[in-house]
């Protein structure tokens, strides 16, 4: 299942390299000699765990019918206009970085804000496509990755 | 918008008052004289936050949407099905109680696996409707205004 | 680290076995093979966590101090007193349970309100000890094992 | 018992104006005209509710008895050396800002990562204090608060 979640993060034009550039970024300053390789590793580890499958799935899903304007009135405005007290996207998020402790909360909540690399392209591209749930998952997925990564160094990571 | 989430339930099939003699039933111990009306103004109110409103806006959404298969596969098979490790349909009912302290949780956790009045009825209920997400929607609000009462009343509560 | 948690929840009266025995409980309806020897790994795995230990030796730290008057007023009085609103055990325990996805939570809620086993035991012994975190700790090792189990069982599990 | 929790901030070296200030800068993007006022009024109303009160005595008396040497091995040098990975000072904050929806979480992995104003001061001051709840906790308060703000204002929030 993990190869189809790839797939469909790529089809919304993520690709694992991208989410795993976040991840060094975010953890240089605790491990310097980080690879590409290894955030590549730590992201698809993440992406494993089925939960994170079942969170990214439902938010995609969301995204594409809003895309398609499939959604009931008046939540098809409020997620394809990204209402900012929406919630349910950063609900979703936690759904993922809960499970990798207090710090990929808080790494979560630190990218959310930031909107770095990919995170900040997905939420910038809004004229053709829905990406109000994508910008989440994708900033939850990168979240995690760097706890468990942060976890396993037993670094300064916060 | 209160009123149209009171539709919305409604709609699929649940009155506040439903919720409202499971508020009473969890608070009796505590609260012996706590009337069903008082339950019901508590339920009203945790329906009148905005958070709450979308969290059951998005959750009877994908239900409805998995009743009319048109969700993508395999998401459709799972929600349709109400898989049991699927967890969206708790995330979701977290974003509600979450708000309402730990109580609120606890009292989630409690009746998602006690599945009292309504709630029982709505994941027996499988047959022609899909609730996955409703039910759960169901357990957080009455968590979340069980929490607000006993919060209220100062008085033992879990 | 692992042994010194084990021994820590021994000098409280808590066993891993006990611990076990919930889980098996708990998770009799959906692996009625499920051994207690099964069940008791699950547990240990549990607490082999960094972030879980770190939640037990907080919580068990401030008992303690309740138990030897150590506490600043008004925090000595309302952990001496378990009082019902008090909710940071609860909060400590959730430090465990969000690890193990929405499952961990669920069960904990419901472990949280039916005080089972050794956590009934531990919530009357109020006596001669404080159990206030410990208690809350004990249902969210189990349900945390629970959850555990659960996924790997891909059997129902709420 | 609010005053006494600012009586309780202040003994430790954080004034309501200064976490005010850092809500205001938080929300200024979002609120322009936001007085320093009505950021205190925000503070004081998070500083109201119980399990706020509870969150913040609970962290402070941990700090304190870090300070005085009085907690168990090795529990004593984790939080007087404010180990990174320990989490716990994380998790009792997020039973702060739980209670104000996402933007309260996600406003607070923000200030725990940025170290704004005061919490900056906090995280430094360690020569002669442990302020390994505080940081947090102040971190927490500002975040709901702005959280607050944020749904009051039904403004552009994140």
């Amino acid at each position: 299942m993990s190869q189809d979640i790839i797939d469909l993060l790529r089809s919304r034009g993520v690709e694992v390299k991208e989410i795993a550039e976040i991840v060094r970024e975010l953890q240089r300053p605790y491990s310097p000699t980080l690879t590409i390789l290894e955030c590549m590793e730590a992201v698809e580890s993440v992406i494993r765990k089925r939960e994170v499958q079942y969170a990214i799935m439902t938010g995609i899903a969301l995204d594409v019918l809003a895309e398609q304007k499939k959604l009931p009135y008046p939540l098809q405005e409020i997620i394809e206009k990204d209402e900012p007290l929406y919630g349910m996207d950063e609900v979703l998020a936690f759904g993922i970085t809960n499970m990798y402790g207090t710090i990929g909360i808080t790494n979560f909540g630190f990218l959310d804000k930031q909107k770095r690399g990919i995170i900040g392209q997905l939420n910038a591209n809004k004229k053709n496509h829905v990406n109000t749930f994508l910008d989440d998952l994708v900033a939850a997925i990168a979240a995690a990755a760097s706890a468990k990564i942060a976890h396993q160094c037993r670094k300064l990571s916060r």
